[in-house]
């Protein structure tokens, strides 16, 4: 396998944009992409684009070549990517597997949602048909009644309160204040993140992520031909995809996700790497519980402590380990099929250094994880400085 | 790049299943190809799947865990493909790639839709999706009046007649009638298929593929270790897969198909063999005109000459060149998402000398040709016997 770098990012504003349509943001993020590599889209000989529910939300399917003819791409095998809200973060596995086998030599990986057309009750529905709709979805348990589950079962497990899980909340809010492309720049206190109208017992709307329209892409080739477009690339040491049951109920402990922990740990094996050895990271905060759920199924902390780690403040800018310096989810947004290839795109930010006011100090080493469902899916990145 | 074959295959019948859900008719033909190549589940290490529309059709997104999970499926990444009708084409050529590459050694790739549980207008918008929204959707230009302006400008430009698009659906229906897991088994005449019900000018619903529930799945394994597994395999010698814009009128000329031009040449090439090496082959047939003008892309025929070509019994089973021994899209049935595969299914029955009744006389060498939307995607395999 070769090595591959990040050679170009591009992303669109992450919020509502009722005067844009889903292909006008994709091909937007795309040609940021594209100008950031000094790559020509003719140039470019593969497209991946992650999706998840294009269909549903706008009426469109068929994305991959009605983006990519829309973006210049020429005859090029254009093909969609589905893993619910992985879909990009798979799109960014297979483009990479395809670089680093040897297969192409420039590939564009994308990923877009546009979701504030229809109404939330209805977005939710959407949202769950990324769980077990003849299960979960029968007995009504959506999204965040399933990650209510998830936190409830932490807290009578490991202690962790509703001050720790807001504590995710008003980091990521501070970091997405700072973030000009985030949907909701908003400082909250933990008063505030704490007396949040109640979604589903323990979580708050605080505790949940936004529901948003946005694009972001990624231009990948060999890391030995990197230098013919640009000095300013990052490398990407390794990528995994993993998988588990769709259903919450199939699995023996919710409090962790078997597909995270085995994701990271080949990403960690792929890279030659382990926890300690990341110094920024976005990890998938679709529920404030998931952040903490992530960052010890990824080893970053003990099981059972991501609540204080966040609560002391150590995922912080200024903390030892960063996490979602962009507002993550919560605070950024969180076009579904979007996020995946956003995160990269923010880790990569960190790692140029071009970060602004939320450049961390260390920069060396970046992962980002992004999770399908309640879990089903996993896609871990580990990126590196130049 | 290695030479990768397939092992093993599976299908459901095509038809109308009211009693039966998505998964479990992904997972009846996932088993199939699995037993069919003595493979058991663990061993597979990456699983692709095509599907077009589950998520509008039955309210089930997130489909690749879902239902790798179901199948046996431990860990691996699960991958959901979508390209509109070549979906699951979509997917053989990503796990084609992967096996050839060398990233895996053992793939299952699937397709899979659920199409009847929704009304026949309500398919109709669902599948329309595949076309352009914001200009063919919004002008109700729906898939069946498409492929009437692709007629009617064929029959003006080349002189084809009515006469000769029955002949395909005569043609097919005769050779579905033969296929014990075809969706309607039912031989029509010449003035059967005239008389048809009118559905969009010159087209009648005997010129119209099926709305079928179905599966298929294959098993890709390097050329070079299939006879560890069974005697019974075949050799993929290329996939393509290409692109172009989606609407219909963005393409210069609308009685070819770019993309199907291009896959055509560069599978042709890949494998060093040209048109008149070909068989037997499964074209996509969506319409009684696609068969015609595949036939012409494809270089069986010179263009324009795709309907006597078809009226004089050239692509009969007992022709120089059979086409659709399967009873295509036309009579099989048409489940959007297993299209593809279940077309790949049915050359290796016909490589194998497994097809029955309908078996060719000649069948060392078969092409499947797989179609998304009006041209924009398209997928050509050819495969050889060992």
């Amino acid at each position: 396998m070769r090595s591959v770098a990040v050679i170009g990012i591009g992303k669109t504003a992450f919020g509502a944009f009722p005067d844009r349509d889903l292909r006008s943001l994709a091909v937007e993020a795309i040609t940021h992409a594209l100008n950031d590599a000094n790559v020509s889209p003719p140039a470019v000989q593969a497209f991946y684009l992650g999706n998840f529910a294009g269909p549903s939300f706008v009426g469109q399917n068929h994305l991959a070549p009605y983006i990519g003819s829309a973006a210049g791409f020429e005859t090029i095998p254009c093909t969609r990517v589905e893993d619910a809200c992985a879909s990009s973060g798979s799109a960014f596995f297979h483009g990479w597997q395809s670089v680093a086998a040897g297969i192409y030599d420039i590939v564009v990986v994308g990923g877009v949602e546009k979701m504030t057309s229809q109404t939330t009750p209805r977005v939710t529905e959407i949202l769950a048909g990324a769980g077990d709709m003849s299960g979960e979805g029968r007995a009504g348990a959506t999204f965040p009644a399933l990650f209510a589950m998830i936190a409830q079962r932490h807290m009578y497990q490991y202690g962790t309160t509703r001050e720790q899980l807001a504590a995710v909340a008003v980091k990521n809010h501070a970091n997405g204040a700072k973030n000009p492309q985030a949907h909701m720049r908003k400082v909250i206190t933990l008063e505030q993140a704490l007396a949040g109208r109640p979604i589903s017992e323990p979580l708050t709307v605080y505790d949940c992520s936004l529901i948003s329209d946005g694009a972001a892409a990624a231009v990948l080739v060999p890391l030995d031909q990197a230098s013919r477009y640009t000095s300013r690339h990052v490398r990407v040491l390794s990528v995994a995809q993993t998988s588990d049951h769709v259903a919450l109920d199939t699995k023996a402990d919710i409090t962790c996700f078997p597909a995270v922990e085995s994701a990271g740990q080949k990403a960690y094996e792929h890279a030659g790497l382990g926890p300690r050895d990341i110094e920024v990271a976005e990890l998938h905060d679709c529920f404030t519980i998931a952040e903490i759920v992530a960052s010890e199924d990824l080893g970053f902390v003990e099981k059972g402590k991501g609540g204080p780690f966040a609560a002391e403040g150590c995922s912080a800018i200024t903390g030892p380990l960063p996490i979602n310096t962009s507002g993550g989810l919560k605070s950024k947004g969180h076009p579904v099929g979007a996020t995946g290839v956003g995160q990269i795109c923010d880790i990569t930010m960190q790692l140029r250094g071009d970060a602004g006011e939320r450049q961390v100090r260390h920069h060396r080493i970046g992962l980002a994880q992004n999770l399908g469902g309640s879990g089903a899916t996993c896609v871990v990145t580990i990126l590196a400085a130049a």
